[in-house]
């Protein structure tokens, strides 16, 4: 019968050095095998209490209002927008990006007026640049940069920009998707009022959730909006019934992913969010200090690398796809690709949570250094492996 | 270290017998242990593709555009009204229940006035009273009903409705939550133009994925609005490129979850839709007769019954909340309580699809005749039991 035709789950093991998914811990993973519960089930309460208060300490947060949204990243970026904007309000926002053009799209669907602040792609933005725009505004309601921008590799300083966006009366907004759990973040200190991330990146989840907190200042201006939130989903002030007061009803929750996601934290809390940033920054120097030897370049600026995610160029006359396409075939292994002005000009490899480990970094540079002979890039055999080996032994 | 000192996840063996989430058949489960893998990996792309067709097949439609979004439920609903309804649009929306209401809020946010036909909560949409609706407005741009309340327990038919939705050339879109894999449900024969439904009721997935299926007549209302859909997240227009044609990169899809629900479809094609359909209905017609013969009465309007989620009334001097903390506590049964209006009035008692075997008949009947007893309530010892397995027996 056709309709029994269908074959059983059978993925590949990949090895996922793209800009995420990453790879996820087998405890994440087995945290799915957990017994279904109800969304209210007493179980699941002390689980959503413990999964907000880790989510707190990794944000480093006191933000009352700090839970998974029951949506991929995308939709954690959707409800930084949507509950703040309003038709009419002026939003600032750093465009040196994919993601950052994403949040434009969002700030204009709000019916908000978009100021652009931009930059190359693979450059910051420049506070100064944040600052004229603010200073020709005569209210803006919101700055959004992001801080780790995974289609150029550059990580946003946020504090500068942050203290202008108080000095201007604005709420400060960071996309974190790519950062948290794998770079230095610190919520409260730097003053972010609104901030949304990703379960499939540095946390090492499956994709599927996105880690929010919001402060008591940007939660008011929701409170006190003359108009509804469009989007009854992405509701904070609904939302934060269910999360964190009364338990009130308001959506199922994704009970397996927050198990996966309450295991995760778990994990990022026994190995120490200090340690685990070292982690990321060390295994992305060797990639870093490998490719270089390799005779590639990389593209972000200097001084504003992500740990996390490298982009580097494709050299001239090499094939993007084949390249990508080979490692995928003949090693089981993901890169990415370059996003809009960046497609086919670099790669994006990502070194993201359980990813995150000296054997992926040797195994990319090796089998990117076969991969390129083919293509016929000339380089000294073994130089990547070489000095990212050195560069790990050293460090 | 007080950071570390959260523990394993240990979640109970619930049997779950409220309105969803059900229990997931271990196959699902399984297939949430596969490897992860890119939301653009070849691998993927052929678990969409099948996804999709096989949810084409469920819902018993041709529509090219027929997805899980990513999300629970109530995105679904959100997808199924933010793309359609723009600001002062009319829209008819049968109400009587807890997810009607809901409905309702997703149109006002949309900013379209809405006109209410109301019933009540426990009873059907009567479709003469959706046409003096229709007839009393100069323009309607949709018809909405739930098809399967989990709130009342009420079955509503949708043929009559869609044929006047038709005439008075307005969309119709149905809330399949409840249904889709447990009752009859045509989605193309019954001129049915939008619906959305949730993978933790009868399809026996875990919750955070909401199927969803439009026509093309509808996709092209979406496609002529005169604003943008104010949610990017859930714009039909961005998520069909992802799942129908170019797969040009929207958002992360939740990798596993998708695994989850893949598995979950093959599970309904093997059994077959007409067997499953044809399950639901044998269990929860002896659920029905068992607690009949307890002498409980049910509460939704008799002929309009649902399979999966059957409603009945808690006897007078009966403790709503200790009844079902007892089931819980001493029996790990989950049964649901009311909703709004109905909120200490009925119980919920759900056998959704891996949820829905005659054990589970036989268990809810035995522990709530035990539970009622200890409320006082007087009833023939082992009258339901006996009454389900007869009727189990004979039919």
């Amino acid at each position: 019968m056709s309709d029994t035709a269908y074959n059983e789950i059978d993925a590949p093991t990949r090895i996922l050095m793209g800009p995420g998914p990453s790879n996820i811990h087998p405890r994440v993973q087995m945290a799915m095998m957990a017994p279904m519960v109800g969304h209210l089930d007493p179980y699941f309460i002390t689980v959503m209490d413990d999964t907000v208060k880790m989510l707190r300490t990794v944000f480093r947060t006191e933000n009352k209002l700090t839970f998974p949204i029951s949506g991929t990243g995308s939709a954690g970026m959707e409800a930084g927008f949507i509950n703040f904007l309003e038709p009419g309000d002026v939003a600032v926002i750093g465009v040196n990006g994919f993601f950052s053009a994403r949040m434009v799209e969002n700030a204009v669907r709000c019916g908000a007026r978009v100021v652009e602040v931009p930059a190359e792609w693979g450059s910051i933005i420049d506070p100064a640049d944040v600052e004229a725009a603010l200073k020709a505004e005569k209210k803006v309601k919101m700055v959004a940069v992001v801080h780790a921008e995974t289609s150029t590799g550059v990580l946003q300083p946020l504090e500068e920009i942050s203290r202008l966006a108080k000095e201007y009366d604005a709420l400060f907004l960071a996309d974190t998707v790519t950062s948290l759990g794998g770079a230095e973040l610190a919520i409260d200190d730097w003053g972010v009022d609104i901030s949304y991330s990703g379960s499939q990146k540095c946390l090492g989840c499956p994709p599927g959730m996105a880690p929010f907190t919001v402060n008591k200042k940007a939660l008011d201006v929701v409170t006190n909006r003359s108009t509804k939130v469009p989007s009854w989903y992405l509701d904070l002030s609904l939302l934060s019934t269910y999360w964190t007061n009364d338990r009130f009803y308001h959506h199922t929750a994704p009970i397996s992913m927050v198990y996966a996601l309450y295991e995760a934290l778990r994990l990022v809390l026994e190995e120490g969010i200090e340690e685990r940033i070292k982690r990321h920054q060390l295994h992305g120097d060797a990639l870093k200090t490998g490719l270089e030897a390799m005779g590639l370049e990389l593209h972000a600026q200097e001084g504003h690398r992500l740990s996390m995610l490298t982009t580097v160029r494709i050299p001239s006359g090499v094939d993007d796809a084949a390249v990508r396409k080979g490692l995928l075939n003949g090693f089981n292994l993901e890169i990415g690709g370059g996003l809009g002005p960046l497609k086919g000009l670099v790669w994006r490899i990502g070194l993201m949570g359980y990813s995150s480990n000296p054997e992926n970094i040797l195994l990319v540079l090796a089998s990117l250094e076969k991969m390129l002979a083919t293509e016929g890039y000339k380089l000294e055999p073994g130089a990547g492996v070489k000095a990212a080996t050195e560069y790990l032994k050293n460090h």
